[in-house]
């Protein structure tokens, strides 16, 4: 096959393709990575790159905006390598590191605390100091039963599982510590796990990681399972990004693709590893300090993880392979930890509500009230879980991505340049808009998205259906060959000479998005047959709930509309439920439990989600009564 | 680092290896394996090779005979490769495939019949078949609960763990097999465990297979699990021999070299492997086909076959790393069988009591009566258990490998040209010989070696301390420079153009040999208070109890004096307990129920051994006494 040079720019990274692979991988070869939420498929136009030097193939269909075609872009998933080229991939089309997925790290959304203030302490993985006593021709009983019956008697643990690999290593082990060894065992599920050995007694603190796998981020948190303190955080965008933004498009990817499972696989591995490597270089740590990974995904997230074939996850009626997986050693997922480590995941509901939310309700503690709770977490799907220590409902509502930048003109993630908070001025329709980093503004995240639909709506541009109103005298209203627009931010004043807009087309996708969430909360309570003045609580979970406006939310009719103390904001509860499975070994047959107990709603059965769905398309509902704080105040 | 060519003659087989690499290692690459019993030291002589073409180094202190020196021949492991050279490899210098090992299919030895005359079959793995109905959004289950659903209602197995790769497999089985599946489930010590699933109700039937690791064979049976039948058996030298006859050769090797560990475990897996890919092949079976391996072997054999550190069995106290090894899997140890196949140990019970014994006590079912029983298995070491329903007691006698024809001058091993029976005219002194394959005479195997010490010592030519009579007028006894031999075939008429002698010190060593074994046993019945008269029942195990006669292994006191009746030949006890193990899921339980049982009495402790061993020096015992039947001979 023949071969050519791809030169990414301004990097100046030079990496050899097989002639007619796409930019979008020729790109990903050379480490970077470009934003693809279609997954290559060239339907979505966010991987626009433009080539410098040499030639490339590219279809006719790009579907890619005019304003890019006219500065010379291509997709860069359509364009097929021909000969050597030399690519410049654009600020706006990469997928740069994430600074906002982390959580301070004196954040009063860690759940862990208030876990752990309730129950005790007790690591999956922990390191016993044994002392053998020496043998002689009288007592000359074999390493491995002489090292079981001290566990045994000194620790009551019986019938430990041993690897090869710490056999191996056992006698010499042994010796080395003058009969005096340290183990590192772990225990899931009742079943005990040797799973290694130093030689005498060691004073190396254990370590942990817990790892959030989300479609869009991947975040690690390393944590001292002897002090119970997490001591350091990374986070990264998934890589798999590159092969579709959201769930179903990365099921399809590892359908259609020869070794298309492979790929993803390998990608949010290499994510993870980025952040193992991070963390242990920062810390002065060994990749086999590392006795122990508790993972927290979606459904999707955890197949693709283990490479198990998720196919039937996107197909009515959307079985997943399994909910609950088998504990698996890193070596087995090629995850660069102590190659024996245990690597646990939280367990799943259903297709859609995964082990992320699991981990959310074992954080929050939902099952340990009698308050009526509402967990609600916003992410590229939408999951909420309704109930108390009596029972559970869950369901999925396919919001779509729209709060995560997905699918909206002017669009984008919670990242430097990113518009998180507009103003609009009732009388002269401008708007004050502040962005994240204080740079000049590149698109607008979720949070901003709130605020714009609110001031929007609060100043008469947009009707309750969500219709742009063009008899309102704006500069900032206009009617172009697709439909109506309100402007933010002209093109001079952006920083990515573009236009920043949101369209008749966002307001609609944004209704949906939130009308899905609402109807979702409203079916689960019918359910249950309760009104939404029941709920006693309700927590926000995601990174995306840290940076909303309850009182907009209300506005717009994403949020019921309750007082506002009962609102929590819980952050990341996905990674606060892995760090507690790794320091408590009861939290995983808890969480099995939870899983266990939750009811999940199809919300595609039946026709009352569908009708609610439609009467939360407006602003804040055709339902006025619903919102009773809202017409107090209007 | 420079490379040379080394062709092996007379295949004409070439190789390419490192300057300085010697002829043994380059043979040996080249798949053609030569006798070592000293494993490469250079102190054997038996590893003799003659360079055709180009030069080699040899050190000065070779260790050969004469006669071969005088022939141009040298030793293969201490000839260092300096160039391109043509190497002849003579065939008594072979390690030639072992036709004998095997015993006839319908061999009266097999005691797996008897085994499950008694207790009912119950394979370790088995087929299930499930039919697990259509999914619908209603019933949405994911595809392992539902799996699990059904083996816990249908077969009553809960809690079933399951690989990674075989829950990879499982949506799409499900589906190709319209909602019918059929899973390779094993139970070992309560532990279920899923190994294979395929779509549809699957006709095939179940096959397993069982081995025997000897020091120096390995054995193979292909057994249909679903019937119970052994259906082909191979067997092979063990490829360790390369690097040492006897097993602490081989641990030194594994501790002196570097990769020694590796290089020992390649060896056994290779020669495991080779006879399982000859019986799938000859039975037209693919290697998924097989989920199960149960491997019997001594302790040593064990450790070095899962790579597990031998150092401490042969340093004093004698500490094995373990005695009861954790299931492994079939891709843990390389071997070629199905990559998920479960392999199965038999315990060992001390560093020289090893699984080959329990598995022998289990297959003769020795604790499942109330006769004292007395098992004997004479192979490289000499392994000895005494007892009954009640209690038993197990000894190794360090019996050397004498009867397997080490370390005597003409000494060979089972297979053709080896002499196996001999008859000396009490006139004459002349002696008559049968081969095995009826071929010219090579060597004197075990059997040859007991009827050549008791007819020598019927026909007057050595004394009751294995002293050669010079005064007996003979050409066949005549002195050398190194003591006085008597000579069972001339040069002229024997296969490799050499004399074959019975030495003076061959004598002794033989007297060693029996003497140790004898010895065992007479320690073992005074550490429970017993006479010889007491046995009621010997089992010999092993293939060299295949060929012995008892009368005159009792003649020279190998055998206890007892009547012919009590004596039973059991064959390969140690693949049969194999078999069992692989037939029976609550065998395994058994068997280490048995190796828990058996008091280990060690020999060196105490000098009632030492004692009993110098008394047993002679021609039969010092004490005549316990030879009753003799004396009336006499």
């Amino acid at each position: 096959m023949e071969k050519f040079q791809v030169t990414i720019m301004p990097e100046n990274i030079a990496v050899s393709v097989e002639k007619g692979t796409n930019l979008l991988l020729a790109a990903s070869a050379a480490g970077i990575s470009i934003e693809s939420p279609c997954g290559g498929r060239g339907t979505c136009g966010k991987c626009a790159v433009r080539v410098i030097e040499g030639r490339v193939e590219v279809g006719d269909d790009t579907h890619i905006s005019d304003d890019l075609k006219a500065s010379g872009y291509i997709p860069a998933c359509q364009a097929r390598v021909m000969e050597d080229v030399a690519v410049e991939v654009p600020s706006f089309s990469r997928l740069t590191r994430h600074k906002v997925v982390l959580e301070n790290k004196k954040t009063k959304y860690s759940k862990e605390n208030d876990y752990f203030a309730a129950k005790k302490m007790n690591p999956i993985c922990q390191k016993l100091h044994l002392e053998l006593g020496n043998t002689d021709l009288a007592d000359n009983i074999n390493d491995l039963d002489r090292v079981k019956a001290v566990l045994a008697t000194q620790y009551g643990i019986k019938n430990p599982n041993i690897s090869l690999d710490v056999l191996r290593r056992l006698p010499t082990a042994i010796r080395e510590g003058n009969w005096e060894i340290t183990l590192t065992v772990s225990r899931v599920k009742g079943i005990t796990e040797i799973i290694d050995v130093e030689p005498g007694k060691s004073e190396r603190p254990l370590y942990g990681m817990a790892v959030d796998i989300g479609t869009t981020t991947v975040v690690v948190y390393l944590v001292n399972t002897t002090s119970g303190k997490v001591i350091d955080r990374a986070g990264d965008y998934n890589r798999q990004a590159t092969y579709g933004s959201d769930v179903i498009s990365r099921i399809i990817y590892g359908d259609e693709n020869p070794d298309g499972m492979e790929i993803l696989q390998e990608a949010v591995v290499g994510t993870i590893n980025g952040l193992v490597q991070e963390l242990l270089a920062k810390n002065g740590l060994k990749s086999s300090d590392i006795p122990v990974m508790v993972c927290a995904g979606n459904t999707v997230m955890t197949h693709l993880l283990l490479k198990v074939q998720a196919t039937y996850l996107r197909l009515e009626p959307y079985v997943p392979c399994a909910v609950k997986f088998p504990v698996v050693k890193a070596k087995e997922l090629n995850i660069g930890i102590n190659p024996e480590a245990i690597i646990v995941t939280l367990p799943s509901v259903a297709s859609y509500v995964g082990g992320d939310i699991t981990a959310g309700v074992l954080a929050t503690m939902l099952t340990c009230t009698d308050k009526l709770t509402l967990f609600i977490d916003v992410g590229t799907n939408g999951e909420l879980v309704l109930g108390n220590s009596d029972w559970l409902v869950t369901c999925s509502c396919s919001a779509g991505p729209a709060f995560e930048g997905s699918g909206i003109t002017s669009g984008m993630r919670a990242m430097d340049g990113a518009i998180d908070w507009i103003d609009i001025d009732r009388e002269t329709l401008e708007v004050t808009c502040r962005t994240i980093g204080d740079v000049k503004p590149l698109g607008i995240c979720g949070s901003g998205l709130i605020y714009s639909l609110a001031e929007m709506a609060d100043a008469g541009i947009i009707d309750r259906a969500g219709k742009i109103l063009e008899s309102k005298v704006s500069r900032r209203i206009r009617r172009r060959d697709d439909g109506v627009e309100y402007v933010l931010v002209f093109a001079e004043e952006s920083g990515s000479g573009q236009d920043i807009v949101i369209t008749e087309g966002d307001v609609k996708n944004l209704l949906r998005a939130k009308g899905a969430i609402f109807a979702g909360i409203r079916t689960m309570l019918q359910q249950v047959q309760m009104d939404l003045s029941d709920i006693e609580n309700v927590y926000i979970a995601g990174g995306f709930g840290k940076y909303i406006n309850i009182a907009d939310a209300i506005k717009i009719g994403l949020l019921p509309d309750l007082p506002d103390e009962l609102f929590e904001y819980v952050g990341n509860s996905s990674i606060q439920g892995a760090v507690i499975v790794l320091l408590c070994q009861e939290a995983l047959e808890e969480a099995e439990a939870i899983a266990d107990k939750m009811t999940y709603l199809e919300l595609s059965l039946g026709n009352t989600f569908m009708d609610e769905f439609v009467s939360a398309l407006f602003i804040p509902h055709t339902d006025l009564s619903l919102f009773p704080s809202l017409k107090k105040d209007g």
